[in-house]
């Protein structure tokens, strides 16, 4: 997505090789015309394919899953990080080891959101070593619902998790792909 | 918003007298057709505002913070609950002591998304004792920026956090106010 990547150009910040900084318009201050337009593109490349619900994970995918299902007219479901004393009854879970934070967390969704019936798009904001993916990945096959692919905003490609998937048969579309970024030289894309 | 009540009467669990279950379309599960009607209802409330920033909270605020922010045109900026290795700089931040949990955790907002020019608006899914809201108005004082008002789907009347703020006037808008709650007997809407 052209604009996604021009976006990035002008208004990202790479903090080092592996860090990208990107807090001013899709995790803490949210762009919300310009997310509105990622959820249009991913609700574009998803047309035919009967998707029923778009699950991601707290928080920063929360936005963008809620603008792609916006235009998609289709339920989200959100894993959450930690148990809360509402929730109740079985629960579908996996471990999630964050690079970002340094620390492992459980990836929870109530078994009554998904069923074998539900056919899955995933979605979420970044995509670097493929954890949170993975854990999502395994989510939904405990669910036995269909998974018909994963859209993501900014893939860094050099983390490998993109390519790992793919090479599983996961369907990975996202709209932005680095293939390198440093903080001299700016972000280079794969073409 | 009376559609907000129909539909807690139909779709909510209360599960004590204390705890509210909406995660089948409010905050694990997001109902994104209805969440912008929600959105919709606050725009209007605070049309003549001139508000140019949505405030929430992660990760229950986000999605009802996006359908306000799509209605009025301005961008999110949310609270994070923790420090990752993306911050950096100098940050706004308030204790906050969550009776869901049962824990203190520090709300977080770089210093560079908020600014005195500002006109916020807060938003938020739940308001029960008033803890989130009153750290969200210490972190908009703490910017200089001119709070507007608080807009909440639902809000836990018999818990007092938002008749103690009213009393120390600030506006409050509740999409639908519980006065009471039952497993038996169900809810009871203030009129």
């Amino acid at each position: 997505m052209k604009a996604l990547e021009d976006k990035l150009r002008r208004e990202a910040t790479v903090l080092s090789t592996d860090i990208l900084k990107v807090g001013n318009f899709l995790n803490q201050t949210l762009d919300v015309s310009f997310i509105m337009e990622m959820g249009k593109e991913i609700a574009r490349l998803y047309t035919h394919e009967r998707v029923t619900k778009i699950v991601t994970i707290e928080a920063s995918g929360i936005a963008i899953a809620t603008a792609a299902a916006i235009h998609m007219g289709v339920p989200v479901v959100f894993a959450k990080k930690s148990r809360v004393s509402t929730q109740t009854g079985n629960l579908y879970h996996a471990s999630v080891k964050s690079f970002t934070h340094g620390n492992t967390y459980e990836a929870i969704i109530p078994m009554d959101m998904l069923s074998e019936k539900d056919r899955v798009l995933i979605i979420d904001d970044f995509l670097a070593h493929g954890a949170a993916l993975t854990g999502l990945l395994s989510i939904i096959q405990q669910s036995g619902a269909t998974l018909v692919g994963c859209a993501i905003a900014i893939e860094k490609g050099f983390q490998g998790g993109g390519d790992k998937l793919r090479a599983e048969g996961v369907r990975i579309d996202s709209l932005a792909r680095i293939r390198s970024m440093d903080p001299e030289t700016g972000i280079e894309f794969y073409a």
